[in-house]
């Protein structure tokens, strides 16, 4: 393996450092080794029983690597990016995950000063460990569905939580299981029998020196899960259990302890920002996450010998590396393509957050602000940036978790039997990410966002309002085609793809907008429609974001032409080959022929892959990944992928410490195990 | 749950006993029961841990299990369909797997009287347990590039076993692990300094009696897998391992002692019909193991009920159940309808099968037969039933078995987060059948076996040879109207959605023709056109299959009319929805227009899942899995989701019974453990 990755190496000449730093930034790259050095003289981190473990061994170990990083973070001063890297690098939920993002969070942005003093200080100093208990047996995404119930009592100004179902209980909460002591617990807030919806309330949930639950508290580990088995997601009820008035998380709503009114004060806009954000950390992850599995693929596939080619003349000349077959590629190099057009969209959309942040602190205290409703969908769009930016998070965290979820099955896969193995590192880290197309919103249900947000953006386009962004322009433009059609020549001009993309997006809009308006169709049966829309339109996002970085004159001053050249081609690539699996819609709006797309298909894809194909090793390379990190024997950088799958299945394998009696006959299982005596 | 199922169960009345009859027949019914009742009564088959246990006790409990199935088998002498159902029935590989399948089978196939008497009775009996070795860990789908060499040794008329490289260990052999102690080892014959190919050898690997290895003998499980953890993968390594004349399984070929000759003997065809009986039951199991998801999500998801219908005017009438939404129809009911296309396609094909068998039965003793080269590839097409035999049923393997897995994980993401538990009791399922897709031909690779048949084919009909056969027909009848073209009426007529998946798969067929034959292209240039060709013949298939099987009298004759209306219906969404999916094809090939493709897709598809979907949880009820055969909260009969998942994980969850210690400052990480007393 060794010498056939390094002659894979020598066929190309890109300079990978340079690649990495496009990616990462310089100082990323540095901080990350910095990093990577103390993870891995520590003991604990040790990753070579990870894929032997049961859930409890996993869990303990979990643990004891939360509480050891929080003590590195502290001993070498790691500020928050520095100690997401070590998560990122160990690569497991942990049992702190929850308490150190949403639990953290929320009290920061929704409690007030004196509930910062006397909640977030105990929680930054890890007194408090919490978690974030929204999720209901019966509720996920129909927050507003929650049954646990908050009970203002008037006489002794305090809530009473309580749980009135068995569906009221709280489920799936990471942290919960086993590690909190604390929660935010969402809960209808109801006062004088009136329910004014789901609110805050911070609670503790288990006893500070014991740990044992809290009296009239049920709580627990939910079980085992298809991943994410590191991480002790919990289940919660209570009955009928009293908080003091000042658990109810109040930034931006309270009730009046002396009145009994309920109160609202200024708008949670920031709310939806952190929603936002979260959504937009999620799509700048999608390609770090999927080049993971496309980097083990390619090394391994670039390795894996296996047949002759078919038109080869002499057996002589050996068996041919798999990844020089075609239908090899056409599986990993769109995918690794995928890898840099998800980073390069990711990291457009955080600039476009961070820009509103900008904006919108500007304008704090601003009367405008508070004017605006509870919710994204009060927000106007077309001349609003948080409801774009808002439009733009679902649909894209929508599409590119998708892209990286089964993408990493189609790497894993593509490694054959060996893919099957824990030890390719692909199944875990699949299995791990997978919630991820279900949480922080269903990636099916969030494409209803989008396309209310195009329907609404239509409308105003149709109404003759003048086009105030990307999205509006883009309808305008077709708007003003409509007697005229189009011609776009995609095969010979790069910003053409871009314009059919955006064409196609806007003929799916109008199309939608046709049969909710004018055709009065139900929701329910457009949500089809929707879906594909707002796929439709997060593709065009993210080509045009891919596109626009190479474009621009940083990336240009960064990379030689070369590099550049070769960077297009995976912006073709990605393009035409997503463009040719859609085909039927790029050709049903009129924007290219029947003829342009046969030749993407025979043509232009198979020979982008032909072109890519030498450079594919390196491509990966420029991803950064430490073998420790990827913890695969398939990916290894060295190639010595045979030598580790042995060395980890005859020496570390605990199985293989167990001698069995075969026979039917006899009901002795093991007649010996020697697991214990090796422990010592 | 419950009222919300039979009331799912009410606004239906379809004969959910007759259609299980349909599926089944009447007798597999009564047998499965009879099983049942059997498996249910006996502790050691109690389900109720198996999701919470490690590798190791998993692997316990399945050694346990296989002992005591044997035991049973022989107490109510079960013959092999009615062990095959409560291998089914109990739902996980165990360590006698590949005892059971291939050991006996090539024993049986492979080997002479003599050999029979020697070791096939030994096994029969289980005091051989065995395993099929052939893959290795640097090859498995190559065969003829196997490393492992068995050399003759003239002097003592013995072979040599050895594995020259590490390469050569034999690699991911199922039941080798640490319950084999006999193996077929796959081996490349030298005699003399010739190669001859691989051919097998029955070796014993461990001792009878203390179970260690034999000298020179190093041999393991392979480690920890994505699924399939209860069985022992394994590897093996030779090192000079001396085995007697009688070793090599000599029905077809042999070494003739006296005069170190290679002499071949009859026909291996009957080999080829075993890897073809193979992949004819995986197209027969697909229906089911898909069906398993089906009627999991498709229980869970009409008791689900998340936010009110949109266009709905008052709160009052409460949340809707989300199998209302058409977003989650469209993903699951077209699956539902690929259960009956794919069951009713894999029984087809077994039909099929015996036909051949039958004829070759008939004809053996007959020259013709051994005249005949020894792979598939030395068939004539279209003349040669065993060659369509051999195409079909690798086609449809990859079709059948990738629709099964993916449709798997499409149900459980269907779950939304409880499909994530492995309490949905599809995660597992699926990551159990997941290696379907690769062993037994890798589904890509396979693409290419079709694909050359397809050529063949094509070659004979361009050539004016009549047609033999279904696939020459349908060439034919293409080439018969090359200068009319072609209108189907889909929307209509349901055999013209036949006529134009075959007229789609002939376009393709000759595209494909013209590539290789005409401009000459590299076979590697093709892989990615033959992939497509193969899936849209088997689509042809599985499409003409189920349409067939609806019209036949046999069918028509079991079920009353509105069901067989139903069914029909089933066709129509699966056919249509397959046909929508690969739009751009269809369109490219002249089969139907623009304007079809978007009736389909908006209108005839939508109205479809509108009329199936009161029948959705009947039509689930009639694959007829009992509850314990499911083990899924998710998917209970009687609905009761929330109540079971709650007693699961509160009441069996081992990691409950498991205190930590909290606080990173503190080493302690279990305060308390109390796992070891409740096993007691
Ligand atoms: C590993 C993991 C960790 C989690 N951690 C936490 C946590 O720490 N804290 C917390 O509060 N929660 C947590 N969750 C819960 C998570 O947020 C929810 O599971 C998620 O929001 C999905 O909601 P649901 O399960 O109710 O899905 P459902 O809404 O029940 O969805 C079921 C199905 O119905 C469809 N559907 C539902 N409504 C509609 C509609 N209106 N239109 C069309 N289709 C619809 C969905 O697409 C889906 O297919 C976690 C979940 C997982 C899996
Ligand atoms: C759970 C499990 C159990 C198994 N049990 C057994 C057993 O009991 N006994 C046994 O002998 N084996 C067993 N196997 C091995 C199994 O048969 C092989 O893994 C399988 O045949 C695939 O071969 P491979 O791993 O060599 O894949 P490879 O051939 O290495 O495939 C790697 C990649 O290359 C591609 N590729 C390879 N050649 C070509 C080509 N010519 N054209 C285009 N693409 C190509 C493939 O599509 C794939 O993507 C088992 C495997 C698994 C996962």
């Amino acid at each position: 393996g060794h010498e056939l990755l390094a002659a894979e190496r020598a066929t190309s000449n890109i300079p990978v450092e340079k690649l990495s730093e496009l990616l990462y930034t310089k100082e990323v790259l540095k901080r990350k080794q910095c990093i990577l050095d103390v993870l891995k003289s520590e003991k604990v981190f040790d990753k070579s029983q990870n894929y032997f473990g049961g859930r409890i061994d996993r869990f303990e170990t979990a643990l004891a690597r939360a509480k050891k990083l929080r003590n590195l973070r502290l001993k070498h001063r790691w500020n928050l990016d520095e100690y997401r890297t070590a998560l990122e690098m160990i690569s497991e939920p942990g049992p702190y995950g929850l308490h150190e993002s949403m639990f953290l969070i929320t009290l920061r942005e929704q409690g007030t000063p004196e509930q910062h003093e006397l909640f977030l200080k105990k929680a930054e100093n890890y007194e408090y460990i919490g978690c974030y208990a929204q999720t209901e047996l019966g509720h996920g995404s129909n927050v507003r569905g929650l049954e646990t119930t908050a009970t203002w009592n008037s006489q002794d100004k305090t809530f009473t939580i309580h749980s009135p179902h068995l569906t009221a209980s709280k489920w799936w909460i990471g942290s919960l299981g086993r590690t909190a002591n604390w929660a935010v617990v969402m809960a209808q807030l109801i006062i004088d029998g009136t329910s004014y919806g789901p609110h805050p309330f911070v609670v503790q949930i288990r006893d500070m020196k014991t740990h044992e639950p809290l009296e009239n508290i049920h709580v627990g580990d939910i079980g085992p899960k298809f991943g994410y088995n590191t991480m002790d997601n919990g289940f919660l009820l209570f009955n009928h259990v009293k908080v003091p008035h000042i658990a109810m998380l109040a930034r931006f709503s309270r009730v009046e302890p002396d009145t009994c009114k309920y109160v609202r004060r200024g708008s949670p806009s920031l709310v939806y920002g952190t929603l936002t954000w979260v959504r937009s950390t999620i799509v700048m992850q999608a390609g770090s996450v999927l080049a993971r599995g496309v980097a083990i693929a390619t090394r391994y596939c670039a390795i894996r010998r296996q047949f002759q080619d078919r038109d080869a003349s002499e057996w002589e000349k050996g068996e041919n590396s798999v990844l020089n077959y075609t239908m090899v590629q056409i599986r990993l190099l769109p995918l690794l393509a995928a890898t840099f057009a998800l980073h390069f969209t990711g990291k457009a959309m955080m600039n476009l957050y961070s820009e509103n942040q900008k904006k919108m602190n500007a304008s704090s205290g601003n009367a405008d602000a508070s004017k605006r409703g509870a919710g994204p969908e009060e927000t106007r769009s077309g001349s609003d940036i948080l409801a774009d930016l808002h439009a733009t998070s679902c649909g894209l965290k929508s599409l590119s978790s998708t892209i990286a979820a089964e993408g990493l099955e189609v790497c894993r896969r593509a490694c054959g039997g060996h893919g099957y193995s824990s030890f390719s590192g692909i199944g875990p880290w699949y299995s791990d990410y997978l919630p991820t197309t279900t949480w922080e919103g269903d990636n099916f249900m969030l494409t209803q966002q989008v396309a209310r947000y195009l329907l609404k953006s239509a409308r105003s386009v149709a109404s003759g309002k003048a086009p105030m962004n990307d999205t509006t322009r883009i309808l305008s433009q077709y708007i003003s085609r409509a007697d005229i059609g189009c011609a776009f020549d995609i095969l010979s001009r790069d910003s053409d793809i871009v314009d059919a993309f955006a064409w196609r997006t806007a003929f799916l809009t109008f199309e939608a907008l046709k049969h909710r308006d004018e055709h009065k169709k139900p929701w329910n049966d457009l949500l089809v429609d929707f879906y594909r829309l707002s796929k439709a339109h997060s593709q065009y996002l993210v080509v045009k974001n891919f596109y626009e970085t190479l474009q621009s004159p940083a990336t240009v001053s960064q990379v030689d032409s070369e590099t550049l050249g070769l960077l297009r081609k995976l912006f073709r690539l990605y393009a035409l080959h997503t463009l040719e699996q859609e085909a039927s819609e790029f050709y049903g709006s009129g924007a290219i022929t029947i003829k342009q797309i046969s030749l993407t298909r025979t043509s232009a894809v198979m020979k982008l892959l032909k072109e890519i194909r030498p450079h594919a090793v390196r491509l990966v390379d420029a991803w950064a990944f430490d073998d420790w990190v990827l913890d695969s024997s398939l990916g290894r950088f060295d190639g010595k992928v045979y030598e580790d799958m042995f060395y980890r299945a005859s020496e570390l394998n605990p199985l293989n410490k167990i001698t069995v009696d075969p026979f039917p006959a006899s009901e002795v299982l093991f007649k010996r195990d020697e697991r214990a005596k090796s422990k010592l």
